[in-house]
Parts: C-alpha cells; sequence; structure tokens
C-alpha cells in the first residue's frame, strides 16, 4: 500500500477485519460528565481482542498479504501491545509470528505472546539490538516485518475504530485519542475527514514524552529522546508516514501533566470499574486540564488499551 | 412486604425500579471459558449505579413508601454498599437520607455517601453503637429504617438482576450469586423458581466467613463471627427472611479459599478489563475450585459489585 488509506480503502479493511475484532462499546458516566460539565463518549478499546486498538491494525496488514507472505508468517520488535496484538492476529489468521522482545519487558506481556501462539525470540533492550534481532529473524523465516505504525495497512486498520465510533455518534465536536507512534491518531484523522468532518481531531501526548508536539509545531519529526512518562504505549517517535497524515489534519496537540494522567486513570477506574492503560488516560487528562475548551460539547475519547500490569498480582 | 415476593411482585418492581437502575450488560470472555472448558455470563452489577447491585432493592424500598413515610425520607447503618445504595436511590427519588457510618469506615465509602447527598452520622465499629445511632436518628427524624436484607421489599429488588439474566439467556444449567446477608441470594433464588425453574442456584461464600454454609448444612441461623475474608461485602450474616427464602431454594453453598479469590478477581482485571470487588470474584472462584461442575455447563455468574478501594489512589 503505497498511499494514505481512501474511505474505500477504510471501509474495506473494517469489513475483512469485522471477524476478528470486536465492535467496542462507547461508555458513558453520568457522574464524570457532571464534573467537567460536558458530555464524554469513551470508545473502550481496552476491551479490544488483546485488549488494545493494534488488535484491528495488525489484522488488517495481515490480511494484506498474499498467499506466499502468509505461509512464512509475520514478523515485528515490540515490548508492548503491537506484539500482542500481531501474536494474537496471526493466530487467528493461522500464519506463525515471530516477536523479537527485550529481555527486561514485562512478564505478562511476553506471556500473553506466548499465549497468543508468538515465537518469541528475547534481545537486548536497545533499538539497534531489536532491529538486529529482527532481522536475523526474517533471514531465517522469510516473515513480512509489520511496523507497529508506519505502514498505511495499519493506519487502515486503525481508523476503523473512529469509524466505529462516527457510525453509532453524530454531531461530536472533539475526537480526542492519545500520541504515541501515531498510528491510532494518522486513522482517526483520516475516518473524521471520510466520515465526520466537522469534528476536530485532538491529540493527547504526555508532557514528559511530548515529540510529537513539538514535531507538529515545528514542521519536522523529533525523535522521542530518553521520555519520561507512565503511559508507556507512548514512548515513540512519528514516523514519516504518521507525521504526514497528522500535521495535515490534526487540529492540535495537547499535552498534559503525568499527575493529570494519573487523577484521570483512577477517575475512570472509580467511576466506570473499567480497567485502561496509563496511555489510555490521556485523552481525559486533556479534558480535566482544559474544562473550559469542552464545556457542554460532545466529545469522543479513544480508550485505548487496557493492559496494565497489576502489581499486586506476583506478590 | 408481609411475605415473600410473587412473580408479580418481582415484575412489579421491575417496571417500577427500570427508570432508576441500568440494564447491567451481560459480558463473556473467550479467554475464560478456554480456561475452564465451559461458558461463563458475568451479570455485571460492577457497573450498576452506586457500583452494585443493592441499588435495585433500595430503589424498590423506597418506591414502596407512603408519601407521608417519604417526607420523612429513609434510614439505616451501614459501612458498605447498601449505603452509597440508599443514599442515591433517595436522592434520585427526592428524600432525605440517614445513614450511621462506624467512624473507621473507608473514606471512599463515606464521600461516596454524602456526594449522594446523604446524611452521615458518625458511630464506633460495633453493632450495638450502629443500632444505637440508628435509633437516635429515627427517632429525631421519623425516617424509614431500611434493613440491607432483612426486608421482602429489598429482596424483590435484588430478584432483578436474575430476571434481566433470564430475559436475556436461556438454558442456563448453574446461576452463582455470593452469600452475605442473603438479600441477593434470597432474590436470585426467586428469579430462578419464577423465570428459569430449571437452573440450579449455587452460593458462593469465603470459607473464612461460611455462618451461611453451615447455617443451611444445619437447619439454623449460625451469627458470622469474627469473620475473615477479603470480601467485605460478605460478613454479615443471615436473617430470619433470607434464611427461609435460602433453605427452601437453593442448590448448595459451595466456600472458597481467599487465594481462589484473589487470583479471580485478578482473572477478571486481567482478562474482561473490568474492576469488580472481591465479593465478586467469590462466583469465578467456586468454578476455579470445582471445574469438573461446570465443564461444558452454561453458568451464570453475578458480578455483584466493583466498589474496591484502590490504594495507590492515597499516595
Amino acid at each position: 500500500m503505497k498511499n494514505p488509506p481512501t474511505k474505500n480503502d477504510i471501509e474495506l479493511a473494517h469489513q475483512n477485519i469485522k471477524p476478528y475484532i470486536h465492535k467496542t462499546p462507547i461508555l458513558t458516566s453520568e457522574s464524570i460528565n457532571k464534573i467537567f460539565n460536558t458530555q464524554l463518549f469513551f470508545k473502550c478499546e481496552n476491551f479490544q481482542k488483546a485488549g488494545a486498538f493494534k488488535m484491528r491494525g495488525a489484522t488488517n496488514a495481515i490480511l494484506s498479504l498474499s498467499e506466499d507472505e502468509l505461509k512464512n508468517g509475520v514478523a515485528t520488535h515490540s515490548s508492548g501491545n503491537h506484539a500482542g496484538a500481531l501474536a494474537l492476529a496471526a493466530n487467528k489468521l493461522g500464519v506463525p509470528s515471530y516477536i523479537a522482545m527485550p529481555e527486561n519487558a514485562p512478564e505478562v506481556k511476553i506471556n500473553a505472546v506466548k499465549g497468543y501462539g508468538g515465537n518469541v525470540t528475547f534481545c537486548k533492550p536497545t533499538l539497534s539490538d531489536r532491529e538486529k534481532t529482527l532481522d536475523e529473524i526474517v533471514k531465517k523465516t522469510s516473515a513480512t516485518f509489520i511496523h507497529p505504525y508506519d505502514d498505511y495497512r495499519i493506519i487502515t486498520g486503525q481508523a476503523t475504530c473512529a469509524k466505529e465510533i462516527y457510525e453509532e455518534l453524530s454531531n461530536l465536536d472533539y475526537l480526542i485519542a492519545p500520541v504515541g507512534g501515531g498510528g491510532l491518531m494518522s486513522g482517526s484523522i483520516l475516518a473524521t475527514k471520510y466520515f465526520s468532518a466537522s469534528t476536530k481531531v485532538i491529540g493527547a501526548e504526555p508532557i514528559g514524552a511530548d515529540d510529537a508536539f513539538r514535531s507538529i509545531r515545528d514542521g519536522e519529526i523529533y525523535p522521542s529522546v530518553n521520555p519520561q512518562t507512565i503511559a508507556d504505549g507512548l514512548l515513540t517517535s512519528l514516523s514519516k508516514k504518521t507525521f504526514g497524515i497528522i500535521k495535515e489534519g490534526i487540529d492540535r496537540i495537547i499535552t498534559v501533566e503525568e499527575e493529570s494522567i494519573l487523577s484521570a486513570m483512577y477517575l475512570i477506574w472509580e467511576r466506570m470499574k473499567i480497567l485502561i492503560e496509563p496511555s489510555s488516560a490521556t485523552v481525559l487528562a486533556v479534558v480535566m486540564e482544559n474544562p473550559e475548551l469542552f464545556t457542554n460539547k460532545r466529545v469522543a475519547l479513544i480508550l485505548s488499551g487496557g493492559n496494565i500490569s497489576l502489581l499486586v498480582r506476583d506478590k
């Protein structure tokens, strides 16, 4: 796929991946709406298969492969949700998956990938060793490398999340989604352009990992250097493909404090009784820090995932 | 209400309380089903208003009062979910509520009751001081005392939870619900008798608070003396009204270890991404400890509430 997806590409992808993903619910909370005097609609990708929106893109990417490519399977390097999603999507589609994981990845993530049938190869927790290990895997298996976001097939899959929101809700003033590598944000921007053009798209980013904010402001991609945030899904840098789409279509990126991310996460846990990971909480943190912007507005927020390590577990 | 509710009583109550409660979703988890080789249907009362099934009974009890009684409001003593539910139900119906709460009740529960507009009076954390304080409140305000479970209006309200399950699912082999004071269990038994007579009802009880198990086994009500369990909603004893219904209609009570309750709670958090309190986890703990009983069965489980204090919050 050489160009950003068209409306038709996204519609087709949605049809194709539907049997393999959940149509996740959109929840509301009367008490949270009251606090901020607004109408919030939470799209619950924490309930998605493998616990995050990543399942959409991973499934679409694998379904885009030729029969020959499918035989050799797929590969990636990841310590996070893309690894689990790719392993599960491959498993459901009956193809092998090979994941290079840093040896210090959380045990719960490693077990998830293995539980989904992924073949795990451990590497050192540096980008260079991850890439080297991945190269060796690809050489040995001829598997197709699926990048977590710098790939229009992935972006097309992630776009189906916002598409589902617009199928269910109209007259939304804002859509807020987190920005990490930009795959979800790119898909959200394109889906908004095609299915709800009057809605403004806002990116949520931790202030300690604000490379996307600075990149969009200055018009050039800054790498994410030594990011400091509890939102472990948002440590990555934008890529050429995601930067291009986001620069073009985003209303603005709003950065949020760590304290707001935590408060927002606990508020969602407490009031909505659903588990989300810190990256997901950035979207409510944006509302928390800027309530005046959203007063009496209709706002969709993407809760991107629910894969949090519960510390109590391993005691 | 002098007698246990009839089918018609429960249907009427359900109509009456519908505008004030959530029809909670029934969720399934492919991965948990695989682990136990069974089909589990989780009725999510953790998503209920005020975070627990108690809202059903409290609302029904208040709606059963006369106009004169309504003016003076309602009162109870409770450190748990009944307090919050009664305060919120009273608030929604525009009547005052007076709650005697032990001074050592968790701050999060006290704040919830106050947030719902309840008038809190603190007392010492002994049953005798709770009752004395309640008596004083009732004398002063003429409010109607609403017992958390020894009250057929409450039991009728709690019965609507299982009724909703049977409206959505048929051919269930088992319904599992936790047993504390027995209000939810009594309602579940009656709803099963009226709406799904072939389903067997199983009670889940922590082994460290097994007074209901022993009471039903021996045919007499044992008080819950010094119960030891993390399931803080299940510390209370059966009452005359709940004992009568449970003795008559339950298939069996199964006790579970603390370790199973914790494992079940973490499994639900992790796989289903929903927050439940430990009392709710007892139902899955029953399946965990007795998988052979439920192999290839269709089993409904009531997740009774989601009001857990998240320790991280107050750091």
